[in-house]
């Protein structure tokens, strides 16, 4: 593991879409996600790691996506692949119980919740560039759904727009063992500089 | 293949790091890549969508990786892993014969070379969407190196910032048929509204 | 006037914070900007623009400032004097009447609303650049308030950005002549290509 | 005056357009500076900035306009007034005497300079937002020119992007005292948390 150390005052922890549509018992996506969510624990994690964060005092951030609402994609000239995804499952309805985020992740008072994000990166077209920098971030510790679409393009812009990132591999899930692979041992270590277990992670948060 | 079409007046070629770094022996990284690449002809096929590009009369983009110059790292605070790759091996060192554009795709005086990127992507922190904006260009057909990072960055922020993209899948290479996977089969495909060998654009691009 | 052409299917109205506290007797700031404000006949020059871009089929856009919420600007390193006086005035508190568009400009089922915007530039940290694209737009005809703040920023983004502006000079007003002035003589007019009278506008809008 | 502090760690200059151009004997707009640039003492103000400032061990920043080069505009769809003016006039002309740095201003090794933008903004479309993030700076003294057009734009989009701005108000300069009045009285005062003197500035870097 390199060497990543981790100060209060400029690291936060990223929670990205946990919403009950990805990771709660009749979520949408859930069914495609369970097989490998429930091998690594992936809820548990991400849990454990929010609490850590939490009791160590790092500000909290939510990437959320676009909740979908009616109307959203009809007039547009090009609709990207995973955007077509999201408007034919209506993920993430407005409105509704799967566009809710599950309750233990539910931001608290002082939490940072950007805008929601239209296709899969939590800082293409929203304020969540400057919504750490005026907090002073430098540092992301990244969690949450799912691994190779809307996890993998926030670590690489996050990357390219400056920040240091770990990634939590064990507290994000995805469809399959191929999905999984590609976006933990193929592509996030590129722009990860620390790829991490809970268990290590919350190691080095105890310490601060 | 999905039914994308090409309009002349909004659609562009973006070709991506042609460096002799990558694509020509005696590059740094050719011997890294040259197992795929002459294995799919990446090298051939890229030239031959160039030319059919230009004889059809679309427009020409370059998006180039950042040319290594000495102190371009030292002073940053966080240098992402795939940062840290490029200064060690000083890749495309400006001034060198590496940092230079392989001959047969060197920009003809009509084409659009955007500021060099940073990172992987040819629109973060560069003047790539501008310049596409300003040509009134909508639809992105994309060519070079390497799969798993400049492509794949570069193809997802295009769609993030609103562009169709095809990614032509044959006129690109990486170090390993893992990597490669990744990128083409596994991740490109949320993003790129087509998925293309380069027969096929030809064949597409002599329609038009 | 500059020989500026507007085609139906890539020109967009751009309305900047219809806000009740920016034009709604009894809002707060109504009475810093009535001076103005009554005598170019802003509002009714407004809708009246409004109205022409429906009845002509131009799609609407709306970019809002943040609506005030408690805890907005309390944990930032830094706030910009702009932001200080929206925070020390609550302007366009979320759930008051003061945040509310006034009637007469309530985005209707077609019209685009970009997310809310943090200082004064309609594009910074926001959607509007995203949704424009997505629906074709390389054309901005811009009205709504204040003329050196939000409606300046975003008329210099959008030139920054890529797009050509055209600015309805009675159709924004300001505290006084001389930040009237400022905006609408000396600066916008280097970043629109056209700044003409709701007369002019509602007339070549007639035509198309 | 605001109480601004300066910390080393996380304050920069940024020296925009010290191009001879703009402020040398000689320089195609010098003439139509000179009248505002030598009565408020621009010239040598910019160079006392600058050599505090390097006393200190502030890190250095340049924001540069694109410098001219044929072919820049006609392709173009739309052309911004002020990037028209920059077009008729090449200024800042790539390979000529006017498009260099005044010599006394001329980047040394540890400077860091961005890519050149297009329009006005210094950040619209380069690599400073990236290169400040890269070196942890928050805080922003902004010297330059001129002061309506490039100046005030840096320092609304620096606002804008999160960054505490301090604008130093003699040294800088414009075409006549509207145009320097609108910058840095009317607008500037929105987006810098501070207006300075060169006097100012010099004391405060002295002390830290």
């Amino acid at each position: 593991m390199p060497n990543v150390t981790y100060e209060k005052e400029i690291t936060a922890l990223l929670v990205i879409d946990p919403y009950n549509d990805f990771i709660s018992e009749g979520g949408k996506l859930w069914d495609r996600l369970k097989g490998i969510a429930e091998a690594n624990n992936c809820v548990p994690h991400m849990l454990q790691v929010l609490n850590a964060a939490r009791k160590t005092g790092l500000r909290i951030f939510y990437a959320l996506h676009r909740r979908y609402r009616r109307g959203d994609y009809e007039t547009w000239k090009y609709v990207a692949p995973v955007q077509k995804a999201a408007w034919s499952h209506k993920t993430f309805e407005y409105g509704t119980w799967g566009g809710e985020i599950r309750p233990e992740f539910e931001p608290q008072p002082n939490d940072i919740v950007a805008q929601e994000h239209w296709c899969s990166s939590g800082f293409a077209n929203t304020d969540l560039d400057l919504l750490l920098k005026k907090h002073g971030i430098g540092k992301l510790i990244v969690i949450g759904l799912i691994a190779h679409t809307c996890v993998e393009a926030t670590v690489r812009f996050a990357a390219e727009l400056g920040y240091e990132v770990t990634m939590v591999k064990d507290a994000t899930a995805d469809y399959s063992e191929v999905e999984m692979h590609a976006a933990l041992d193929v592509n996030i270590p590129n722009y990860a500089s620390a790829v991490v277990s809970t268990h290590e992670i919350i190691e080095s948060l105890a310490s601060l």
